[in-house]
């Protein structure tokens, strides 16, 4: 078994607000990123992956597929988007950190051939990050 | 004459449009970019003030001062806000790398006791910033 | 479950010294690190906590407080000190990266609302960190 | 328990072939890689050791003695080499992130005195790396 | 007048041996980078334009094809490649980070639109980079 | 002409403090960095030369020789040193971001073979640096 991690990025807008909040509560909650106008960030997803390699080319995935697939389920729909009014799962949830992570595991799960999706890290800043293995993956 | 240059970060939303053209215009010249809904980054500014060093103190610029008024004129103004609807100026310039190297510049010209702004330098994400000297100085 | 991540940065002075060994023995085991005049690092801490996402606002843990409870428990404490003199757990432990990762999380575990502390991650030069994740834990 | 860990780099060229296919499909399978004259990179690699700390000198593992074991047995048999030509696990393994990963495993492991080794990290671009934690240890 | 800077990545082979020398005095000057079988990196190159902002659309110069230029002319001619023998202007000149950073400029001198080629810089390793202004530009 | 840069990193400990000032004045002043006891960083320092390249060897300076000088005039003196107590030139000059820029530049100066010093930069912390170009040479 073992494990490969691929980066790759993308920019959005969004903001944090809960509709049936007041403006006060919104803002004690959720300060600056509760300016409804949003504000954005350069993401960095991490996608892991755990298989065993195969012994004739060396590899545990295809990186050229791994690549497709996440630029097909999650750069295209993500990047150069407003998250809040443009990507159908933040119509309910918030994208914060957690919850875009979350997301990102749901859209990839199932989609990798051979391999096992192993966790998803997502950066929203470089000092701030999520990490996700799915609903039945302790670490 | 010595160089201290100070790094500061802010996240903001933004978008490329111009109303005088069409959608096809606006989206053959700025791609992504166009997207009304705007999208949004990371942005990280390097101020560079030049000066000569305090022989008693060392300093060539008082860094908390400093710091204090990079927070006031531009991380305060910037940070968490939508440039093109909350920064009065990109209700005309459209808010790209460049525009906003300038703008900074103009917000800090004049503002730093002692030294003399040398240079602004914004990056958008890792691989993309703008350099700007003001209108005399070359580099 | 998912795991939030959060860095701080601190810059502090320490050296490598047991006292009833003499100068060449440590110097022996520790290297320049002995040189009791002390020398330093900005340090990078990144803290982990573990939970389920509130469903409401899309939270692990409220990131305000968090950063509130590192900087009061950890970075207030540890910044621009010496940390054999000034920081109390130094003075029985020598401050190894080690040991360093095991106090702050000694001094975060219990005070954090409603998620659980995961791992404490210690950078000292970004070549060498060490990681702690409590003393019942497996990785 | 705790878990240290340390960087090295090493420079090096290398390719991805397998002699009996055809170069057609060698190049449908590996890409621009397939292009035998060997291209090459920056490869970091991140070494995970796991033990107790020591209460006399605070150290899972001697700081000197780990760097010491990396240079002689991964870096100064990797570095400014041919893997494919001057590696002797790369003649029959292709040097793919994964395999180059195991192969450091491999000569790492039962050569760190008191601590175990926990996982080895290969980064061959900023962008891709793959993690390898020995045949039993699930992650 | 304004400077924008991109940054692009390949990957390479080379190293670095001069005929008319014997085996010893190439390892004498060239160290283990007399390896003939070559060793290899992952280049960054950052390439900066100068120029004026056009007033309508706010940009120095079309990113995306400053892109295409950077991708036609340096990338996917060096990218994957072994400098020594497969990139022409290596068959004569030794590929240093001096000389690639040259042949680099010498690519792309007179055919960015609008904007003129102010500064190539090339890094070898994160420590390590050359900067050319061209054959008559100060810096 | 070619510029050349080389990276080099210590880590030490300093603080701020003018005898002739009281405590309060220097607090005033120094803020957290009076506190006698010290604390450190790790120190980046960049070092760049000018010259022409060699039309044989492709190299402006002898890499090896480069950090040889490095290693011999800085690094060997500054890493794990009390900038203050055991650096000669801190005894009467703070060390500061600034002034540690220009006792660098005067270490090196007029020890270069073949090329000349333009530039030394000196980060404190990886938002913070200085760039001196020495008593005559504009940038």
């Amino acid at each position: 078994m073992i494990f490969l991690t691929r980066k790759a990025e993308f920019s959005a807008a969004h903001f944090y607000w809960i509709d049936s909040w007041s403006q006060e509560e919104n803002e004690r909650v959720f300060g600056k990123c509760a300016n409804r106008n949003g504000h954005g960030h350069n993401y960095t997803v991490e996608v892991t992956v755990g298989g065993e390699v195969d012994p004739v080319n060396g590899f545990v995935v295809d990186l050229k597929e791994l690549k497709d697939i996440l630029d097909r389920e999650v750069v295209s729909v993500y990047d150069h988007r407003h998250l809040n009014y443009e990507v159908p799962e933040f119509r309910t949830a918030i994208p914060t950190t957690e919850n875009i992570a979350i997301a990102i595991w749901n859209r990839l799960e199932g989609k990798i051939p051979k391999a096992h999706l192993h966790r998803v890290r997502l950066y929203e800043t470089h000092d701030l990050f999520a990490d996700y293995y799915g609903e039945l993956d302790g670490e």
